[in-house]
């Protein structure tokens, strides 16, 4: 791509931004937590709302041709064939517990694939980022690159979703199938896992009813990092729904197997 | 206590020689974990034992009179009536994943009660600290005081515990009444759930199953924000088994109705 520096530029600059103005409300005392929906518990707090908004401007102004997809106010259209998807804070439930698993999450995509991506927690200051030949983690410690780790079998693999009950419950039970078959499965982590999956610590995540806007920038970074990410069917994962990362192709063959149903 | 501050002082030497030891081993690649158990997954760490023989080594040093009980080596005696209580890495399976919710936790008992403890996540540089007068968090962006919120009452409430079997079946059916009956639970935080608990972000936790080195620490650093913790019974955690640690009496009360079989 001919602008890499510029998009990568853009990103770094929108995120950095985004971490400005989340910064201020973690971990605050009073905050308020929207119910989106009439059932259940789906927070939205004002922090992703000024986060989005910080990097719509930052992006509106820095590539003004692209087009942009968050998760707080929908799609502007572009005329670049690149768009941004943007999900300002994933994991605001952590957020609001006050633990540091959530993220500021960019994906760009050129209609086909996700290019590039970021998984940036500004709480820890770690800045996962993946495609346009980057593969790394920044810290203020400095930069390591970022890779997964191979030889593991689904025997002696890692396994991480968010939520126990992850989905519906043939999600569960399909999960519950893989998770089995597994020397250990850690939950509550949300794009966190895909960060510890491209720096080679973990082998596997497994997760249901994603949006897109879940999936992109931790696609892009797993990807760089050398792992595989589609969906329960082993197609695309670009619209989110049920996600597997894997750090190697066995296990993801060996994962996929049991997700469909193989109870050998 | 006479020697308050000399207890502090050997407190924050231990914890800083325990950051020093666990460190170069924290998402390393080749990290082996052992199976202390010839069942199940328990893993133990070099990086476990290393940071328990520097803290002993500290503690030996500049509080020699006083009794040390440890995870890794377990007891010496001593003859001032104090005993030092350890656990060098408190969620070693987080670690192995290169989450940052594992702590080094130690806990100071005079024979009665736990008079003063620590929960130090040296990752993230984060020091929560309780007893002989203090109730602080301490960063690297400063120093904060702790204080558990007040004004939730149950049906508002955010629960966290690490594992969602939680104990055996009768206690996770235990903790299901409660979970059912609050705002959100959330899995996985091992003793940095303790400490977002004195930080006024969640308002219970409870698990089964812990030894005595898990709860004293997190129990000096709740009391001193304000929380109570206690066993499921309302009687003694100071030996570990089954732990509830909450923001109110309230919400204690609550939760202890329903953990005892109240299903109104």
């Amino acid at each position: 791509m001919q602008d890499a520096q510029d998009i990568i530029d853009a990103a770094h600059r929108a995120a950095d931004a985004a971490r400005a103005a989340i910064l201020p409300f973690f971990r605050t005392t009073d905050l308020t937590a929207d119910n989106k929906r009439p059932s259940g518990f789906d927070p939205v707090t004002e922090a992703d709302r000024a986060a989005e908004r910080a990097m719509r401007a930052v992006l509106g102004a820095l590539r003004p041709e692209d087009a942009i997809l968050g998760e707080e106010f929908g799609a502007i259209p572009g005329t670049s064939g690149l768009t941004w998807i943007l999900d300002p804070i994933d994991g605001t439930r952590a957020f609001l517990c006050g633990a540091a698993s959530w993220g500021i999450l960019i994906g760009l995509s050129d209609g086909r694939n996700i290019v590039y991506g970021m998984i940036d927690q500004p709480y820890i200051r770690e800045r996962f980022e993946g495609g346009l030949g980057l593969a790394c983690l920044a810290t203020d410690a400095g930069i390591r690159p970022l890779a997964v780790r191979s030889g593991v079998d689904l025997a002696g693999a890692t396994l991480l979703t968010t939520f126990p009950e992850v989905g519906t419950e043939a999600e569960a039970e399909a999960f519950r199938r893989v998770s089995a078959r597994t020397r250990l499965t850690r939950y509550g982590l949300d794009c966190y896992a895909y960060g510890l999956l491209a720096l080679g610590q973990v082998d596997l995540v497994i997760e249901a009813g994603l949006q897109a806007y879940d999936i992109a920038g931790p696609m892009a970074v797993v990807q760089a990092a050398g792992g595989i990410v589609t969906d329960w069917q082993g197609g695309s994962a670009h619209q989110g729904g049920q996600v597997i990362a894997a750090a190697t192709p066995a296990l993801h063959r060996a994962a996929l197997d049991l997700l469909n149903g193989d109870t050998a």
